[in-house]
């Protein structure tokens, strides 16, 4: 398997050496930048076999390496080994950004300007500065990767609002064009895909784990046009009608390519229009597009607006969300009952079985349309992985003691949801349960807080961390993420995370609150909840802001170490578990209530 | 009065008129862009009568404004009446700045170049936009302010650092000489007052509670030139000693208003050299005569590196301080034992008098240099203003009941401090005692932090918030700010704030610690500590910073709700009590020291 990426980089340096490139560069994404992209675009995965969510790859004459974030490390130098490429750490205080690295290094920069953003190709060019090149040579692997899959074409829905929450189309659209009057645009070009299915209220299955289509949405005042795969007349008869209910509203349906040719003719002298880009999510291949035809002066580049307004679910959805939090909350207790009575009698469960048992109960949840990331089912050292990858073959017994982490979520029409529980299998060891104890403090002190209007997540960031602080531990993850509603289970534009990010918290957004701490060759915990932020009130002093948790599952107090735990921390965990039990036991069937009683008892 | 200021006002607006100047704007500060500028630079003092230490002034035709924060809104609307000037909040979320306002309302706006630096002119000047002009008339109320203060020429004193701490001038220079090369400036104006004190270590009084020299530096690689009033030669010796040590240091002292033609003729085509300036502190008047002499390619602009070095305090100015707060906090416990004793005895002690009182025990203690700021001695609803100027005449009766808050600080050769206490002076009421007790916990969270190196203080500012957040109230400071070494009280780069400040904070950067509460008519409570920021050790997961506090002075634990503080915070208090009783005790007089013992005896 080694000499595979070898000889696959091997073949691209001599495509390098003939076209006098010192150097390639990778990108982990797709034209959309995605975070996770299709199997088309898993570039980086098909050259050096690492299959981590965020990497890029550089290939020089005499150095290949991979830059990813401490999420993957463990996994990077175990799945790189003996392909020669040399692992890059990023988002350490002294990590040198790719742009950085290459600067004195090459001259010539050959990209696939597909799949890098405009800002990205920014960086590398201004890094190389004068004399530097970047030569975008679009699906530059093609010829190398022969059996390279093609562009997903996969069933597409439509979302009913008045069932599955939300607003719109036409509201949306309308809204938009309301903010593109202010801001004087003519033409808005939606480049995201999550942005786009939140627009049109389209689902598709184009990425694993992420409902989404591959397409470009292009929105003037008189017209909407979706740049996307058609299906054709034999698609199934929801995708058909999708398509038909979208004509019916107007939408253009044009093919996916044709935003080329689209975006090169729309400008005309005689009549100059503005075109907003948001050059995050744009990609330089098309950019150089709408550069050949659009002045600069007729440019807008900045951040969609869309992503903020996606952001801040609406009253029916956040209706939904929290049934659909029960729903999934109900299907993790009667996974943690399974797993513990089975592992309890002696049964050897592997970590993919439990995976693949949760799965399944998942699966029975009405509107359940799949996971919304791949389970992560982890025991013992496995679990120091924040991100492991649990194989089909091979993986690890949970055994009777020490700690097991699930980290999981499902889609849903209602809603995507992500939760993690670390579960004690039996006896822990005091330095198991420390952690355990001090994570878990961190993930209720956040969920405790009370802020202004206006704060951002980086500045309660430290609430998560401060009682792992005091024991100089630390994870290496942010804290929180936002999550889309039946979208991805990551999105922006807030955070909770130890970086800056000045995008306050506001009401209607639902973040993850999930501390961790990891002890590579020994455990992992993360603690994991999703908060909705709420209008918490107002005072002399101002208005104010607090989380709802919306994940509903219990908390094992087993490994908990009470004296670590002070009385408001206690207190707030004890009526968690009780409203979990309240709110899911007449859900569950009686033993698995009865079971779950025990469970949340209050602690001390 | 109110008309004295109200007739100013008109008289500038008919030079105005007379000029074809749309509006004035009127700096708080002087051509250094110190905080607290000299009586010749209070302008906007004499022209509204707002005596607050942060404010400037607008003058249109129609309207006349004065700018501050919320530390003055109190005091300012109580000192503008019947004036005419109106308050115009700032630092608050919808607050519209000087410059913003501006740009609709006049086209031609006059200020006096020397009193704003240039960051300030050009935000002014790009608001405007084009069609505006900014017109720079130095000392422009020269010609109404009859008998307006000359430039103070106070006594100066050199610093012995084997005695007082910190490093040699020589050192200090050698430093920024080796930072000039490397950042290829051939010469560094420093403008900012305190910079040039440290650099130079000269201590003056030019400024009430500033120990600085008004004065400009030039330094190169073979020339040191100080821009400075010269002594007379009937100076007192130490003054006519201190310029000797000086210039045996081959400092050039040259006349204060030299500079000037100092830097219009240091630049020439023949020889070319490059001028790095702080444009955060260099006035805008001084900068049009560099910039007429310097091309703008050798011109640089930037941060001054001083600022940051002066932060970090050496480990002798540590040692010094540590012992400096211990004979503070002795003055500070005479006085609180005094306080606490008359009143209870029934004497009526006013604000001022308790404010003379501690001045006149601080003035007891060697190397005692002065106040560091207006002591604030405040009871009852005074101490609702976070910066209350005690009155001589007709301040408050301190009263047996309620809330009395001392913010003050002393300069000493060794070291400059701060120090607030709110003291229950006999019974309190519930909401007295509640906010009492939230700041405290505030103060005490904070106090115990822990945080990985790198981390900047608006990362951690929630900590001391979240217990008033958590009740829905907040304050309108910042939570500390950093404090100079025998020097100002308020000083850079680091804060701790909930503004975004990415200073991480440093191992030997000295800051407050300083949360309060403010019930405008009710009460006003503020605790702080001075603490310095320490390696706290390293383990796997990085490097570790603590604070250690360096005020010595015990907290009083009368008006502690104990419900809401829990256990750490607990621990924390009673060993800070006990520390501060073991370390001021041996200090004190018997029966003061008896006092103490019952004051920090542990609560519950």
């Amino acid at each position: 398997m080694d000499n595979l990426f070898a000889e696959r980089i091997n073949a691209l340096r001599q495509i390098m050496e003939s076209n006098g490139w010192d150097a390639v560069v990778v990108s982990g994404s797709d034209p959309h930048s995605s975070e996770y992209p299709a199997p088309r675009w898993q570039q980086v995965r098909w050259l050096c076999g690492f299959t981590g969510e965020a990497g890029d790859l550089v290939i020089t004459r005499d150095h290949a390496g991979l830059w990813t974030d401490s999420r993957y490390f463990i996994q990077a130098l175990s799945q790189l080994e003996g392909t020669g490429v040399e692992l890059h750490k990023t988002r350490l205080p002294d990590s040198i950004s790719i742009p950085s690295w290459l600067s004195d290094k090459a001259r010539t920069v050959a990209v696939d300007g597909l799949c890098w953003n405009v800002a990205a190709i920014e960086e590398i060019t201004d890094a190389l500065g004068e004399g530097g090149l970047v030569v975008d040579v679009p699906d530059m692997l093609q010829t190398l990767w022969e059996d390279r899959p093609m562009i997903p074409v996969t069933p597409v829905t439509t979302l009913d609002v008045d069932t599955f929450g939300g607003i719109s189309r036409q509201e949306k659209l309308s809204w938009l064009r309301k903010w593109m009057l202010l801001e004087d645009v003519d033409r808005m070009l939606l480049t995201s895909l999550d942005e786009i299915a939140w627009m049109l209220n389209v689902r598709g299955s184009d990425i694993d784990y992420n409902p989404l289509v591959i397409s470009y949405l292009l929105v003037s005042q008189d017209e909407v046009r979706w740049f996307v795969k058609k299906p054709s007349a034999f698609a199934d008869p929801d995708t058909l009608d999708s398509f038909n209910e979208l004509e019916m509203d107007d939408i253009i349906v044009d093919d996916y390519d044709a935003v080329f040719f689209a975006l090169s003719d729309f400008s005309g002298e005689d009549n100059p229009v503005t075109l907003f880009v948001d050059p995050s999510t744009l990609n330089h291949h098309l950019y150089s597009y709408v550069q050949d035809s659009y002045p600069p002066e007729m440019l807008r580049c900045g951040t969609s607006p869309v992503i903020l307004q996606k952001s801040i679910k609406t009253i029916s959805e956040i209706d939904n969300l929290r049934q659909t939090h029960i729903d999934d909350g109900a299907a993790m207790e009667r996974f943690l009952y399974w797993l513990e009575t089975e592992v309890a009698s002696g049964r050897e469960i592997t970590e993919w079985e439990a995976s693949e048992m949760l799965t399944s109960l998942r699966a029975e949840i009405p509107g359940y349309r799949g996971n919304s990331f791949e389970n992560i089912s982890a025991y013992g050292a496995n679990a120091a992985l924040p991100h492991y990858s649990t194989p089909e073959e091979g993986s690890s017994f949970i055994k009777p003691s020490g700690l097991y982490l699930v980290d999981s979520g499902g889609q849903y029409l209602t809603g995507t949801t992500d939760i993690t529980r670390t579960v004690p299998m039996g006896e822990c060891t005091n330095l198991q349960k420390e952690d355990y104890t001090l994570v878990l403090k961190g993930m209720i002190d956040l969920s405790m807080a009370v802020f202004p209007k206006g704060t951002a997540g980086c500045q309660i960031d430290a609430l998560a961390r401060m009682p792992l602080w005091k024991a100089k531990r630390n994870f290496g993850h942010g804290t929180g993420h936002g999550i889309g509603y039946y979208l991805c289970v990551h999105e922006g534009p807030q955070s909770i995370r130890y970086q800056y990010n000045p995008q306050p918290l506001l009401p209607g957004m639902v973040t993850s609150n999930e501390p961790g701490l990891y002890r590579e060759g020994m455990h992992g915990i993360r603690h994991e909840n999703i908060v909705l932020c709420k209008e918490a009130g107002s005072s002399e002093f101002g208005d104010w802001l607090d989380f709802e948790t919306l994940t509903c599952c219990h908390i094992d107090t087993s490994a908990i170490l009470p004296e670590l735990v002070d009385k408001e921390e206690l207190d707030w965990l004890n009526s968690y578990n009780e409203h979990v039990f309240r709110t899911l036991s007449p859900l569950l069937p009686e033993h698995i209530a009865q079971w779950l009683r025990i469970k949340t008892l209050p602690l001390k």
